[in-house]
This record gives structure tokens, C-alpha cells and sequence, in this order.
């Protein structure tokens, strides 16, 4: 069955994915397990921070204001350190020896280093400058009102993000259940791992190198098995994922020859197609189905091919289910260290190595430039974009390129707006 | 107890922390939870890549000698599908229908693809172009020849890794085991994260960041708790976290202050101290100290200077006993958003947004550039090295900057040769 096919622009294909629009529910988990997970709602300052006006230094709590006609003595009534409070009441004169971290006394508003001062004895300094009222003292609120929204909701959290949601008091975390994401293989010539080779077959490598990207995604990755070469049968192994996953990944099975079987299943699903052609390269039979909120995506049995549709498309529909605000692939200019002399009409994606040299990005082609190629695909960390071309590109040339694992994204494609015509 | 510290530079401090050299033992896991781990062996391809002749495009199967008289009629004597074998013999002028990823029929080179021939009948083609000899067919071995290293131990294991281990059968890979590293506040000043805000008390953040910026590093982490204000009983959960990490950090209680009995501890324990105090800030209290092949770390108890101190002394500890041959941070110029006007004897560090524009890296502060501030950490992206200035740095200027959270690193770190005085 050769099921009629219209090539999209990857733009469209990608803005088809993510019209749904859709968030995952909510669920809380303690502080130590949120770690790389999407916060669900905005974190506000609980408290002001500082909670209190703090010593920023080791010395004596004084009354900046006794320092005007310095040199003077004051009179030590105390001593405090971080995390006890001077009940007492300073009077005029009189100085508190103070710890970095600990509360200010009530009538205290300034500090001076031990070294800014003479110890005449155990009770009596004496300060020999003029201190400024505020002098070594982090104010209450001065770096945060209590209210203020700190970390957004639908930011992955980061190691940073865990000492904010410590300091105001999250020991549990909202955030967004991961959406579950089944991969399936398909393809009779596929071996599983630990099965010795044998003529004509190749192993399963697209399927746990996709569900390793799920997770890098930031989903729950499913590895369901292999499709057997049956129409009935893998409409039933497919209906029963469905019960189980949000999305499902299909990899191979979808090449234009007489073997490929699903369209007709998509069709025996329910499915509405958004596309099962793109105008690019590698990749160009990749295919997306919807069936209500759950997703199919057909992607390529080629290792590149697959590995570049995951990234341009089941990413961001992921990390927009997570509720990032910037769930595509962060775009930048790099510089080619290599020719692509061949003329394409359609858009290019090439698996890159980058390095910054004085300080410009630099890509070269990460091994093979195949789409068959597998072992290039191990060192890959950003894919040239290369727009239909009639004279090539040729290396010095600045082009485009996505960077992968990248902890930054950005809010639109690089196909959002006037990157293709 | 005031301990002498004489303060060392950075580059010498890392360089102490790192002459250890030491690997962690190795551990197999199976190939789905590999994921992010640490290779413990050079990978080999255990096949040929391809492993056999294997047809690029459906079409098909022909000997390319007998197009050299073309137009031609072959007979088609059969067909086959990826993943099976045609078993029979080729002679002149026949064809095999084949699809994209089949075994190559003995006797054919080349493939026609289906759009260049013309099907008389379910038997015979028409071929009217001359084909080449090794058209649209890649070759056995063309990809990588058996025996060859395809990933090198210490590569952590990215998403095409884990595909190049399937590939090659690596249903187990053989991993470092992770160092396990243990986590103990001090200070009386600090709550637990649960525990409601009281006056001059703050809450844990800095064990729970610290804790997540030990499994980014690819470390084990494990929370010990608090040590109390006791000399005795500090030495006594210290010398019981030993028995059961690898390196123990300490996070705060080593502030030039009264209350500061680390380097008692470290005497108690018979641990030798590498160095007390380093000329940059924050962080200049940085401790790290040595009992046979354990390290531990006295961080400071600013959010900022425990933040940088992990990055650039524990981090790196933990990646090189991960077999990783680029266990530092990765430096790449970048040009300030802001002024830094005050002059400075020590190195600064400074937390950075980065954002590219027009093909350069742009750092901004993140947040209030204080140590003691907390919130400025959750989107810190980079840190900028300022080195001892007189004049201060003015925006526009080019600083370098070391990227956090990158999956690259760099073989030295950035102070390793002549980046200081």
C-alpha cells in the first residue's frame, strides 16, 4: 500500500504538532526528587529574603550614628552568633559582637569589622571612622520581597532552582507529571540487543537511543517491543499501547515501499494525520497522528533520520506538555568547517560537532553524512540547518544551527517565523 | 580558633584537588538505565557497519555491468524485503526487487531506484541510464570496520551513544561506579526545609543544591544531615559519614569567625589539609582536605560560594574518577553586559545569564552579584572569571566565562596554564 504523500515545510509540521497546546497534570514530589523536573506553579518568596537584617561580616553590631564625632568607645553588652537572637536592648554607646549571618539587634543598624576596631578589653572597642547607617548589613527584603514570584512556573529545575525552593520552605514540589512515551520498533530486520547478528538483519539501536532521548526530554520513557509484520496484529499491539502512553513513537516501518503498513493502521486506529511527508532531509517520511490528546509519531527506521524528527518534533511537544515556555531547540550562528557543495531543494539538517574558536562557534560534520550512519551519532551536539540550496554551502559560511542538550531552549522554532519561505 | 590561612591561587588550588588521579571501580548496568553514566571501557565495533552490502533506496538489486549497453530488459527473479536474504544466484541481465536496508543479492552491486526503471511486467524491467558499480549501495565496513574504537572510555552516555551500544550488542556496558558523595550542613543559623521560619534562622538551602549539583556531575549523593555545634560529636558523625561515602562536603561553619572549628575536626580526624584559603571571591574560605584516597570539602555557607566552590574543585574530583578526560568546565570568551567597576585584588567569579546575539555570547549578572544572595542562583548559566583588576571591567569588554550544566567540558581547567599569575 503506497499511501499518497505531500511534503510540508518543517515549520507547519512542527506548528501542526504543537497547536494541541496541551499541559500534563499536576503531582507533588519531595524537594530531593525534583531535580530536572517542570514546576507547575510560579515560586514566590515566602518570606522576604533576607528574612531579617543580617550581618554581612564577622564584628560589632553598632549604632552607626555614635560614630559621628569618632574616635569613640562603645561598650560591648553581648556577643551573638548565626542563629541566635540578642534579646537585650542597645542603648546609645553600646556595640554587640556579631557573627556573619546573624540578626541584627533591635537598635543596631550597622557593622564594623573586627579590624576597623581597637580592643581596649573584653567590653570596651574603640571605632576610629565614621560608619554609615547600613554599613555590612543585607537589609530585610533587600534582595527579595516576600510575595515575589522567584522561579516560574513550567522552568525545569536546576540545582539552583532546588536552593531557592529549599530557602523558601517547598520539602515538596509541584510539578508536572512526565507525559509516558512508548517506543516501538518496526521492521522485521531488526534484532533485539542481545542477539548475535545474522544475515541481512541489523539490531534494534533507534528504539534505546530513543527512549534515552525521552528521558533527556524529560518524559517517562516505555520501551513496548517490536511490531510484528502483520496488519491485525499491530493494530491490536498499538490499541493496547494506547491505554498506556501519551505518546507513541513508532521507528521504521514507514519508508515508501511495498511493505509499509501505517497508514493503514493509523487509519484502523482513528487517527487523524497531520502530515506523513517533510520537505527535508533526513527525514522525509516522517509521519504524525493524532487520536484525540494522544500523539503517533511515525518516525524514520534511519538511525539520523529518527534520532533529528525526536529532536524537532517529539521534544518540544514534550517539554510544551512539561509547560516550558521554551521547548525548541535553541538556534545559533556557527561558522562551517566544511563544503556542502551538493545542491537540495529541500532544507538539510547535519549532524554537527561544535567548538568556539576566539570565541566564534565553529561546526564541523560529526562523521558520516548519512542518514544510514550510526556511529556519528554518538558525538552529535547540534544539527547545521541548511536551507534548499542550489550552489552548496561552503565552509567559513555562517549558517544556523540547533544545539542539543542544550538546558536552554527557545519559545518558537527556528521555522516560527521568516526562516522559511 | 582562628586557623593561619595563607591563600593560594585557584589554578594551584584545582591542581591539588585533582593530583590524585584516582578511578573509580567498575560496575555493569544494563543498557536503558546507561544512560548519563560514565563509559568504563573503549567501545568496539563488534561488526562491520554496515554489516553487510545493504541496498539506500527501494528499487532494484542489478548488476551495474549490465547496464553499459543500455536501454536493457532484465528479468526480475525475485524479491526481498529488510531483514530476509535472497538465496538464489544472479546471472546477466537479472534483478532482484529490494528494499531500502535489505542484504544485497549475491552477484548484484548496484540498486535503480523504482522511478528509473520501467516495469514491463511483473518480470521484467526496462533500464535506460548507465548505472555505476556501487550505486545507492552501502558497502560492508564502508561505516566503521570491526575492531575499530567507536566511543572512548570516559564518554558519558548520551542518547547516540546508548544507540552505538545497542548497535554492537552491549545489552550490559560496563560503567565507573558512582562516587558516592555525602552532604552535612553546619550552623546553627539553619532549619530544615520544613520546619517554619523562626527569627535569625534561615533555612537549609545550600545542602539540598549541593546535593543536586552532585548527581549533574554524575556523582551519588547522599544527604547526612546537620552537624551540631560540638567538637566531640561533629568528629564522631564525621568519622561515621566516612565509613560510607567517598568524599564528604561540608557546606558553611568555615567563615573566619569564632565559631569555626572545621580545621579542629580535620586534625581529629588525621586528615591532611590541602589548602584553607583561596585568593578569589566568593569563597575564599574554601577548605579541602585529604585521608588516604577520601576528600572532603569545607564549602562556604554563602549559597554563592558553595554554588562556585562545587563547580570548580568538586565537580571536576568527581568526573576525573569518572574516567572523564574533560572533567572542567568549559571557558569560552564572552563579552559583559554590565560594568564591574570596583577594583579587586583577588580573581572574581560572577554569576552569568548568557544569551547569544549576532553569533557572540553575551553575559549579564544574574541577579544581585553578593554571595550571601540565594535567588540570583536559579538562572545562572555561566560564570564569568574577572581577574585581579585595578581599573574594574567596563560592558562591552570580552572577559572569558566557564558554561555550567554543558555536557562538554575541557581537559584543563581554565587556570591550568597561563591564565594566572
Amino acid at each position: 500500500m503506497i499511501a499518497k504523500r505531500t511534503a510540508i515545510l518543517i515549520g507547519k509540521a512542527i506548528e501542526k504538532v504543537m497547536r494541541d497546546g496541551k499541559r500534563q497534570p499536576v503531582e507533588e514530589v519531595s524537594l530531593l526528587q525534583s531535580a530536572n523536573r517542570f514546576l507547575a506553579e510560579d515560586i514566590v518568596a515566602t518570606n522576604p529574603v533576607p528574612a531579617f537584617d543580617r550581618a554581612l561580616y564577622d564584628g560589632y553590631a553598632i549604632r552607626a550614628e555614635d560614630t559621628a564625632n569618632e574616635p569613640v568607645t562603645l561598650q560591648v553588652i553581648g556577643e551573638i552568633g548565626a542563629g541566635s537572637v540578642f534579646t537585650g536592648d542597645v542603648q546609645p554607646n553600646q556595640a554587640v559582637r556579631i557573627m556573619t549571618g546573624a540578626e541584627m539587634p533591635v537598635g543596631c543598624n550597622a557593622v564594623v569589622m573586627l579590624e576597623d576596631v581597637i580592643e581596649r578589653d573584653a567590653q570596651k572597642i574603640e571605632v576610629r571612622q565614621l560608619v554609615q547607617c547600613g554599613a555590612r548589613v543585607f537589609l530585610k527584603g533587600a534582595e527579595i520581597q516576600q510575595g515575589a514570584c522567584v522561579v516560574a512556573k513550567g522552568t525545569q529545575i536546576t540545582p539552583g532552582v532546588i536552593g531557592i525552593l529549599a530557602t523558601f520552605g517547598y520539602h515538596r514540589v509541584p510539578v508536572f507529571m512526565k507525559p509516558v512515551v512508548g517506543v516501538l520498533a518496526t521492521g522485521s530486520e531488526l534484532l533485539d540487543v542481545d542477539e548475535p547478528l545474522a544475515p541481512g538483519k541489523i539490531r534494534n539501536s533507534n528504539s534505546y537511543m530513543l527512549l534515552a532521548q525521552v528521558e533527556q526530554a524529560g518524559g517517562e520513557a516505555v520501551y513496548l517491543g517490536k511490531l510484528e509484520d502483520d496488519l491485525e496484529k499491530s493494530v491490536e499491539v498499538m490499541q493496547h499501547a494506547l491505554t498506556k502512553v501519551d505518546v507513541l513513537i513508532t521507528t521504521g516501518g514507514v519508508s515508501v515501499g511495498d511493505y509499509d503498513y501505517l497508514p493503514a493502521i493509523y487509519a484502523q486506529l482513528g487517527a487523524e494525520v497531520l502530515f506523513n511527508k517533510l520537505a527535508m532531509r533526513p527525514g522525509s517520511v516522517t509521519t504524525v497522528a493524532v487520536l484525540g490528546e494522544q500523539y503517533l509519531f511515525g518516525l524514520s527506521g534511519n538511525p539520523s533520520a529518527s534520532f533529528i524528527g525526536f529532536e524537532l518534533f517529539v521534544r518540544p511537544l514534550i517539554r510544551q506538555r512539561l509547560g516550558s515556555d521554551i521547548p525548541h531547540l535553541l538556534s545559533v550562528p556557527a561558522v562551517l568547517a566544511d563544503d556542502y557543495s551538493a545542491p537540495n531543494q529541500f532544507t538539510q539538517l547535519i549532524r554537527m560537532k561544535s567548538t568556539f574558536c576566539n570565541g566564534q562557534l565553529i561546526a564541523s560534520v560529526n562523521g558520516l553524512n548519512m542518514s544510514g550512519a550510526i556511529t556519528a551519532i554518538a558525538g552529535v551536539e547540534a544539527l547545521a540547518v541548511l536551507p534548499p540550496t542550489t550552489t552548496g554551502y561552503k565552509r567559513g559560511q555562517t549558517v544556523d544551527v540547533l544545539l542539543l542538550a542544550a538546558q536552554k531552549g527557545q519559545a518558537h522554532s527556528y521555522w516560527g517565523d521568516e526562516n522559511e519561505s
